[in-house]
């Protein structure tokens, strides 16, 4: 089969991770006859210096014609100064609402072998940790209206429709029903008239649903018990800010979050894919950052848009083997392991595919 | 000297902690020769049931005619499903904004003696944690106009004014000028044109504060920071919904939650004082919560509402004092120590003074 698939390489390290990833991809092709076309397109910093948007009308074309999108990282404090609608954000802001992306998928999972830099004692994490959170993507405060008056006030709008909190809580179930059939639905019921609307529809939903065991939790419940008792989670749904927040919370207590991948989807099997961490401007061109984020959201984009289970299932199985073999980037590197860069660690990836 | 406080047990645990905490503050009175008059006063779960409000009139009218106020907790599930004006948090939130009490603070410090029980690996928590977290508390989200639009949509607006992040911007610097001069500014500006507004108003205010070291962090990067790094901060800053998410992280980052007191300040020396944690409704009359965040409120309320230094640091070494002897109530408990009920703590507290 024939894919065709936008790459946005990005800013700061993300040239080079989307690098070292559609490697991996087009081993995978090899591999399994299928062919992979790539058509870079630009978002971001990258895309004001160059024509003077963070997201060019190009860009979306490009996207909607595809079968999927593999995004790097947006950003960098050279852009930071501009004005709220001139920034790399606003670029992938753009994006998630011009491709209907309304559902964000960040797994967070603590790997076995990373346990020793998870920042939570042992006997709170045990085992494994493996929950996934579902933010709300293209509404909420991120896309309400804004007002300022002068230099007196400004505001912006919490805001949700009735059919945006239907599908995003649909999607959440459905996940869950794939996984340990447990939905934790997260708001701030007891403040915000919006949150009372949301939950009102989770329980709808819910009905639809009766394997599925919900509960409910406030946000700042939910920011406590991820420090405390992470392992009471399966799937979280929640709207975008507190998303935002709380995937940040969950990918950091799991100590792995140069490990970690997001899909973004809309309906149908279209979605966009890419790394949690960001541009890490930093560290960018020297062959440092950990690519790995990004070549596990690669196989997200194989199992999710491209139906591709088995190959996605042998990209996450040669990374697991990869780190079994002791080779890690900076990031992850500790003691008695064996150092290497981006270029490498994708190599070393691709061989134990 | 005669201080009049007005005292509101709450529901729950409320009244048994607020007992075990007047109880300190009588024993400050004898030996200091203070004589404290308090005023109880309903709002909450016990005011919707006695007079169908969750904030009687008279208790703003008694609470403004007071030195300080001392509160226990509010809520339970018992008004969960009443809608949203009618319930308690609503008592909550009228209180604060009837008391003009802008300025919430909330430390969030590692007691040496529950070290076992922080979340947190040790490396990453080093000998002490003490920071405090500054949140608007009138304004921003929590009080901004509503709406819904039948069953289509409902909205909540985050507005903030300039006076508004002015004084709590300038409370910020000033606590910060008497600890380690550094403040955290935490926003959503790459998204939200009210942090954008909040935060050059920040900006403004850091001008008169020379000596004081200030930076910014996005709202989720500060919830990631805060698990992997909290010796970073020293004061953070933040809006009223921000805030609410963060000093929850934050304290349960310290594993000390039944310790840890709360100060919300209007202009002024008034305040209202109360432990952060909840009315624990599961737990209530039993005689087994842990009474020493409302005690160490206590010492806040004298410290800040009635100038009495002296007699707060009195308290807070003799809690310490009384946590080094082993003594612990359930919920900080560990093998080989003592454990008391919320009366005896109290009783031992007063001992040690
Ligand atoms: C860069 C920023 C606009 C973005 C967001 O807030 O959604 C990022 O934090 C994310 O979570 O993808
Ligand atoms: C009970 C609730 C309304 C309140 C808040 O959100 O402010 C609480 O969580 C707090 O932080 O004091």
């Amino acid at each position: 089969m024939n894919y065709k698939i936008a790459v946005i390489p990005g800013d700061g390290i993300g040239p080079e991770i989307v690098g070292a990833s559609t490697k991996v991809l087009d081993k995978i092709g090899e591999k399994f006859n299928h062919s992979f076309d790539y058509t870079k397109v630009l978002a971001g910093g990258v895309a004001i210096d160059t024509c003077d948007t963070p997201l060019p009308q190009e860009t979306i074309d490009i996207c909607k014609a595809s079968d999927a999108v593999l995004l790097g990282a947006l950003g960098g404090p050279k852009w930071d100064n501009l004005p709220g609608d001139k920034r790399p954000e606003a670029g992938l802001l753009g994006i998630r609402k011009a491709l209907g992306l309304y559902a964000n998928l960040r797994p967070a999972i603590l790997y076995e072998e990373l346990k020793a830099s998870c920042p939570l004692k042992p006997e709170i994490v045990g085992d494994e940790l493996d929950l996934m959170v579902v933010r709300e993507l293209t509404g909420g405060i991120y896309f309400g209206e804004k007002g300022q008056d002068g230099d007196n006030a400004a505001w912006d709008v919490m805001k949700y429709t009735r059919p945006e909190v239907l599908r995003i809580a649909r999607k959440a179930f459905e996940i869950a029903m794939k996984r340990n059939k447990k939905v934790t639905n997260v708001d701030k019921a007891n403040v915000l008239g919006v949150s009372r609307f949301w939950r009102s529809i989770v329980l709808e939903v819910a009905k639809d649903f009766p394997k599925v065991e919900l509960n409910h939790l406030y946000v700042d419940n939910a920011a406590m018990q991820l420090v405390i008792n992470p392992k009471q989670f399966d799937v979280i749904v929640t709207s975008n800010l507190f998303g935002d927040i709380l995937s940040d919370e969950a990918s950091m207590i799991t100590g792995s979050i140069g490990m970690l991948p997001s899909a973004s989807l809309s309906d149908g099997k279209f979605g966009m894919y890419e790394p949690i961490h960001g541009s890490a401007p930093d560290i960018a061109g020297q062959d440092i950052a950990n690519p790995i984020a990004t070549i596990i959201s690669v196989a997200m984009m194989l199992r999710f848009s491209l139906d591709l289970t088995e190959e996605a299932d042998l990209i996450e199985a040669a990374v697991k083997k990869t780190l079994s073999q002791g080779y890690r980037t900076a990031d992850i590197y500790s003691e008695g392991m064996k150092k290497v860069g981006t270029v490498e660690m994708g190599q070393r990836i691709i061989e134990n595919l």
